[in-house]
């Protein structure tokens, strides 16, 4: 029993101190969310590292064959069984928030939620931190997704602090606040490109080879994510996912980036964000039209122009300004055979119905890959992945390791 | 790893193509929906025939059983702890919610909800197909209840479409939408009537026996529910359950059916209806007072007659009408000594709170078996039947044979 | 299967019965909801007496060691597994609400809830013991957080009326209703104040010991809640937690208590409630500034100065008032080395942040302890408290031998 454990004149850090923090470049604080090279709050996607993302791609992928079968399953669901989460949305996002909910069911994790908006008045005139350390006193994680911008950050410092004193402190996942990151929608975009770009199929056999008959046409295609042209469409701007997921596609090499927006500052990807790209060896691409770049790209990520962003005096001619970076079926069969189509969705009118059924449309493929990719995550932080790489080499190994090696 | 599963050119079915779909007669689209003697889908009580409902409440009474020793609710749960649930209702439906809320956990599942009617408005612009296919990628059933007409159909016939194109695919469970039909509804008061016409008591023995003793008065009583009248008394016109449970009633041999309603064709059953009933060879009656049906009947069922639905130019007398269809105790008394009183809930006054203490009264009961059934349905979904009837033959067989013969 | 049990004309009491019921004094209703030494319902702190809480603090302890192996969680996983809980709280209060989520989730306990006022609504015109049997019929037990005053107890009248004619029946708990008490709170209160009344350390040895230092300038001080002086301060009059901690408190041998609050009817403690403990053998003392009593007590309990009850016409000075109720650092400074801060959540300005590294606060702990005392109340409800003991004594009793002591 532990009654006094704080030493006196030790004053927690303010949430004063807090901004201080926040205001410093985003390398000067990693060290603080990682600990030898363990991820303790997931915050921003550059606290991981290729290495990082490959082995929590495998990990994912590990779990998704795992739970295929009923035993798999149940594995998984003794894991983290004594384990209780808080879903902390009070900025709605369904999407997200059924993707973190159904990852955290995997691994038997009990769920407890916030998405009411009405309830956070409750806590009116209660300092928003007393509530995520009320969360922190029943719940073992936090996945948070708030409008307070940095609020996911401040809470991480908070729980930092707590442990310093030896107070309890649990770790903290930004699920895409406001305008901040969303580090776990990128890394699920990198999962699904790497299994996209494993160029393996069902159909393959010592006879033939899917990556072989695409070599045909593409003689100098390599497998992974190296040596590629990554085409981003649509609003490009206030694109969260895409800075996000461009970002981690930097660490990788030989990449090009084809920036497909109107031509229009509201609209194009951010010029000194271009610059820290080229920076890193990124070679930048820009197209005023999706026709343009269509059968250059090697991957398509589309993203939704919002109508709620336009200026009012752009509204004349906006049909006509959308109708040049809709992905229409005509300019889908003018993609490579290969070219992954993606999407973080929801999705408007940038991506017609018929597209669902063309061959490339990975976009649902993609939600579902988010399920793996954070419960991978959060395997990560509750440190079970050894136990997933043991069960999963005690009794998948063989019939599975085609695949594995796919990535 | 399945990369590109679609063949090019086959387009998955539009919206609009289901719409042509949803207008076919219900007959039609029967085998769409069933399997192999299988539900595949939950959409409409005209899928079940007599078989398959008696399998249906012969499982929901062994789950019953079973989940009467802590044994036996472990093992219930380990059934299907491996599966996730979503119920979309957007249409608000706290019993019905609540209901499949329980079934689902007494097998394991891990539940997944949208009852908030403002989350819906977070999908506007977004195609309310591709909020179902989201949910389809991270849960293993949709159990839905919307406002929207023939929805859960539509969403049945998009996962058709998908299984067909060899992508995810998952059941969906109508529970109840709008004007549609209200399947489980209907199920569960076939199964409360079972139990009720089995004729058996816990003090039943070798001298003495219930349905002996019922038989002195009541000499032609058969056991089951064939040769029965069944009194339905209320609103007939709106009543979507009262339509459910005929259709289901109209496949037992020897019913008679008493429809007991204001004298308006605001509250009859409808005409053409009773002309298919009769069709099918049931002998329909009607009486515009309870008084005169009220000895006649072997099941009384009642429902609401909804103030919100009526005409201003009746509200004068609307009091006195509403009085002639009120189950007074005085009345409870003139129904016979077995009929079991049944309501599907919420009520108003038509059943004063003094008949809860009547012997007949069946309708928590009732309530209570909905989540029996709803546990068979899903059991049944996920072709678990098998393993809950071995388990109920291996522990409970002998002590319950005498209880499973009622049914 | 039970077709008929009740028997004819014995009429369930109406709710006008319970109305009757519910004006008796507590302590002739209490032999309703407790059993055997027992308790059947949760409803009033004066249900248990010291020995009834003394068993349930050691529970809570005993279950909070237990989950802190993985083991040890899975076992009290399964415990209660097979239950589901209705979490009913219809006034929002997301605190109470969480501890009892994780309380149950403790247990295995399958929760539902319902949070959402509108709601409600829905039951509009259906009688709410309505819903209540309702959700009797889905679920094991009810917790309940209703403004309706004694809904609680109406419903745990309902559910004994229930018992007696074999209907089913489950326990409800009062999770802190409207104006009424706050049973579980109060025990929480009680719970941490033993665990901090224990003066052990995590560094006491054969050679130092926590207890025996403190003695040195405290040489009257006792182990265990007798003989201390409890110190309340803020807004008295209305603080339900205040109330029902005082009741609980008088239980313990020579104690005072010193009521800290502005000089007004509007927040002084009751004066008919004082002269109720003074006859129960509390002393009683009155102070209108934290200052004049801050070095005499051995627990301080803040409240908050609820603003909305302020009279508009003290609100000129209200700011003023306020300042002599707040905790400031020099005042913490003030009290006892050992005097423990508590207090129930949420905190406007009487406690500022600085003082959450003084190592007397306990209200984080204390927010913590409420979760193990309601998972003790469950289990002990569903008489799963032996089987507790037992693995405790299995597991646990050696490593832990030292510190249960301390209660």
């Amino acid at each position: 029993m532990q009654v006094f454990t704080f030493e006196r004149g030790e004053n927690m850090l303010s949430l004063h101190e807090y901004e201080s923090r926040i205001d410093r470049p985003v390398m000067m604080k990693i060290p603080e969310f990682n600990r030898e090279n363990r991820l303790k709050h997931i915050l921003f996607s550059s606290q991981m590292d290729k290495m990082m993302i490959d082995m929590l791609c495998r990990t994912a992928l590990k779990i998704k064959h795992i739970s295929s079968t009923k035993p798999g399953s149940d594995y998984l669901l003794s894991l983290l069984s004594h384990k209780r989460a808080m879903l902390y949305f009070t900025q709605v996002s369904t999407r997200t928030f059924m993707s973190f909910m159904a990852a955290s069911q995997i691994l038997g994790i009990k769920c407890n939620e916030i998405r009411d908006q009405n309830l956070s008045s409750e806590f009116k005139g209660e300092s928003p931190l007393d509530s995520i350390r009320m969360f922190s006193s029943y719940f073992d994680v936090i996945i948070m997704r708030s409008k307070t911008p940095n609020f996911a950050e401040a809470c991480a410092y908070l729980m930092n602090d707590l442990d310093q004193f030896n107070q309890r402190s649990v770790p903290i996942i930004n699920a895409g606040a406001g305008a901040d990151e969303h580090p776990t929608q990128a890394l699920l975009d990198i999962f699904t490109l790497q299994r996209t770009f494993g160029f393996t199929s069902k159909k393959d056999s010592s006879k033939w080879n899917y990556y072989r008959e695409l070599k045909k046409n593409h003689p100098d295609l390599t497998k992974g994510l190296n040596d590629k042209v990554y085409g981003f469409c649509g609003d490009l701007r206030r694109g969260r996912t895409v800075r996000s997921l461009v970002n981690l596609l930097s660490l990788y090499e030989n990449i090009s980036v084809a920036f497909i927006s109107p031509d229009s500052e509201d609209f194009r990807f951010p010029e000194e964000e271009i610059k820290r790209l080229e920076h890193r060896g990124v070679t930048v691409y820009e197209y005023f039209s999706l026709d343009e770049a269509i059968d250059k790209v090697d991957m398509l990520y589309m993203t939704r122009i919002q109508k709620e962003y336009d200026k009012p005096d752009q509204s004349k001619n906006y049909d006509e300004l959308i109708g040049e970076f809709i992905l229409t079926p005509e300019r889908a069969e003018r993609l490579k055979t290969y070219c992954p189509i993606l999407h973080p969705f929801p999705r408007n009118e940038e991506i017609p119905f018929e597209i669902d059924s063309n061959p490339r449309a990975m976009y649902f493929r993609q939600a579902r890959n988010g399920m793996w990719v954070r419960a991978a995550l959060i395997a990560h932080l509750f440190d079970v992945e050894s136990q997933i790489a043991n069960y999963y080499q005690d009794k998948f190994s063989e019939y599975h390791n085609y695949n594995m090696e796919a990535i």
